[in-house]
């Protein structure tokens, strides 16, 4: 044991990252590749097997709890947001710094594209054999398998309600998210975040996935559908249903401020006041107190 | 920073509301669209995909977890009732003041009522997709979509047991929220409430879901009813089934009424009294003891 | 609110019950009730919608929770066993007092039975509706609706199989509370107990309900299959399948036993052993101190 | 009740377990027996009932929920790991020592091996009524029934994509269980682990099931196999899908060192080395301050 002691203190010395936004990143990385991984393979196995390894509601739950897995692996070390628009709200909010957005949106996006892969490698097999004879990776049709990874509208959706689609859901999402990490609000005993934000990824993909999958999130969208493009599938995912891999990239963001304002509006901002009024009346009242005592 | 954070600062004080019972209607109302906007959307999802991406179970799991994180939201600052019956069973033992009642039932049904408003625009083109050639939304029939957002009785339910019905639904919601929130009985580790309720009203939509879609909460019907009513479903909504309507309104505070009579009786009163004759010996005996004090 | 307040005060005065072992066995037939109204509603949802608003899985999930709900509500007061199996193994390690089983047996009975009858009122339309022309509430046959209330073995099953599918399901069920409520073992944190009883319920009734559904309680079975027999369907409920009734009566007992026994010899004694270990020794030690102190 | 109570002393003092590592033993063997029975429980009932009583989908919820029942029977005693590549990975990491390995590995497949046995009683009834006039329990071919204990891969796997998944499968394990317990990342309240992991092992059946059932663990694989051998099914176990039956003995241990890498190298490490540096300052600055003081 102490031979084994001894090397793993080394490892460890070894690969210590000292920078502490590298490190940040890297765990970003690593919980988005959860997301993305158990996600994505949730679609694989019920696209792949035609339904008989999974309903659209074995989706929703491996995207909520793996959302919650990913958390819990980086959540101390990086905040786990697994989501720029997550980031950008608590930009927004200035509870994070502005420089940490672009690093955070990079490494997601990493993250994202790496867990893509490992499911290509995990069902590419089964993508093959449900290709058929063709043998081709399709976007479109249905043989399609490009919507395992990323995000496809429905033929009924236009591309306006598509964005809308993604502006309320992400909103929804920051909105649940806000209230689940508001330092004035603390709704939940501690520890229990991550779970709590899983399950409102899950209730998001139980009530607005039929529109277009409810991607929310612009890293877990992008990330995937870049590898598809260099996999296989062509430059195809990009140019479908009129350039609609953009929705998924954009209107998140327009969801994230629409999300921040409507949480700080109706509760936010009146608790924290509520908050800060308690502490001027006792800071007031100390200084009364004080000055009474001066006076004598 | 320094900017953004002045900005903050300024937002934060401009928009804080000092009202303390509109602060509450507002956090009631933020709640409560939470609830039905992930209830109702779970809905719109099964019947638009017309049962490819969600089923009875995906809409029970969906309003259960969209009250965990309604109560979550709001929970803090109004205490997270999201249903009349709830604030009512409240009053009634005294734990909320009566002239909460009728603010907390306005915001709790504005809350419905745009909760409702934002799965119609969510949805938009998947209904009248839905809706085909004829272009309508209708009420009843085969393409009917209003039950999307307010409850209607199946065929097989007469008016007296669907009475019945949201009344049970009701008692059975109260007395286990009674359980949970009452101080003396106190059964769950402090800020797991919310999971609790959620687990509650899922139970519910599992056993009492197949009359009418156990509503349960005047708010939660009324306010889409409403909506659908102004947005193109027309009066029908109000007269379908004898004027349906009404029962989920009224109903559900006369299970209020049950559930606390049965909690109280069969457990409340119990545990309170066990309380009280605790404190009242303790404090006998200290009486007791300052006597034998006095005397010395 | 003075009016009120008095007249509450006055209400518990006059309806506390101070027999201790009364108050317990009122707060276990609200739980049995709980758990078998919101468990065998979940089976009427199923049959009675003929799958569209449920499926097996469903009754699993509302057992489960149904479960959870019963002794969150009465647990402070009786211990929330809901069950005589749960509270024959109690007895049996000496946690309980033998005086309480034959109370806690009939008080969970007489809650089995009102759940049942209130299941009876919920579906009363639908189940004559589901019975078609003849009107009739039938035992047998594919129009059946007793497997609503009361467990009867499938076509595939011997009455020997059927007994020790009995036997399994219940000293499962009691390995698991055992090591849940374990004072030395004490694997959770308190107040999640009714949570991970509830998971066990839930996890039975997905890996041992295809052979009789999984009563593992003779309360259960009893209260609502003699509530069937008076209100409608007949002797016939007693006599089906070669008096399969006293099988879910008898075996849980000896899955009590069984499962008292796998516990305690594989996990319980050695705990509970290494505890008193513990114990004796630091004895032992300031045992010896008190020794050189006197000597000295 | 004297009577009882020393009766029950007698039996606990008469068969406590002294040596620690055979208890150790003993409560693996007791929670790997809850995970398979549970586990391959479901999927017997879903087989046996040709879909029924059960979908894929409770498959993933009664292996999930059994790992979380097994870890709580046993976690105190033995930590456990139910899986050998788990206590692999703990022996790999310094945490747990090398002799436990093959102890635990023993325990664990003999505690899968008697959680099948109890499953094939369970359901011997169920079995033969399922297998046909032909009366015989089959390996391959559509009545078959092996497939209930052990995993065979689908006919679109080949060798090297199975080997493949069990790696995946395994690393994705091993990462979400180290993050769970990470002393240095402490993710989750003490007591939440169980639960934790078994959310983990849901999510890996609800996304990567659809290869070969993801046993991603030699012990649950191999000690069913074994029984299955003996039971009827004969040798064929072992022969079938060119000895199939090797990838998931040896393909997870190769999935946990994997998964041990890839957490050390992208959090495990970093988190662990900003609490040595911490603590190195800390001394640091107290040597300082002594050497002031001596100084002086």
């Amino acid at each position: 044991m102490g031979w084994q002691k001894a090397m793993l203190d080394k490892l460890a010395h070894t690969f210590q990252i000292r920078n502490k936004l590298l490190r940040q990143g890297l765990a970003e990385c690593l919980g988005t590749l959860i997301l993305v991984m158990f996600g994505c393979g949730a679609v694989a196995q019920v696209v792949l097997s035609e339904g008989s390894h999974g309903l659209f509601l074995t989706v929703n739950l491996a995207f909520g709890f793996a959302a919650t897995l990913g958390i819990l692996v980086c959540g101390q070390v990086s905040g786990g947001h697994l989501n720029p628009a997550v980031t950008f709200a608590l930009c927004l909010l200035g509870r994070e710094k502005w420089r940490k957005f672009p690093v955070y949106f990079l490494f997601q996006t990493l993250g994202s594209f790496l867990g893509a892969a490992i499911i290509f490698a995990e069902y590419h097999d089964a993508m093959y054999d449900y290709a058929g004879e063709s043998n081709e990776l399709l976007v479109v049709g249905p043989k399609a398998t490009a919507g395992i990874f990323a995000t496809y509208p429905s033929a009924h959706l236009t591309i306006l309600n598509g964005f809308f689609d993604q502006v309320i859901g992400t909103s929804s999402l920051i909105v649940c998210i806000l209230a689940i990490v508001d330092p004035y609000n603390n709704p939940i005993p501690q520890g229990l975040e991550a779970f709590t934000v899983g399950f409102s990824v899950l209730v998001i993909g139980l009530s607005m996935g039929f529109n277009s999958g409810y991607a929310v999130n612009p890293a877990r969208d992008f990330g995937p559908r870049l590898f598809t493009a260099i996999a296989g599938w062509g430059g195809e995912v990009f140019t479908a249903r009129e350039c609609w891999f953009l929705v998924p990239i954009f209107a998140p963001f327009i969801g994230s401020v629409i999300g921040v304002l409507v949480y700080q509006l109706m509760v936010g901002w009146h608790v924290e006041g509520e908050a800060r009024d308690k502490k001027n009346k006792a800071t007031e009242e100390s200084l009364k107190l004080n000055d009474i005592a001066s006076k004598d």
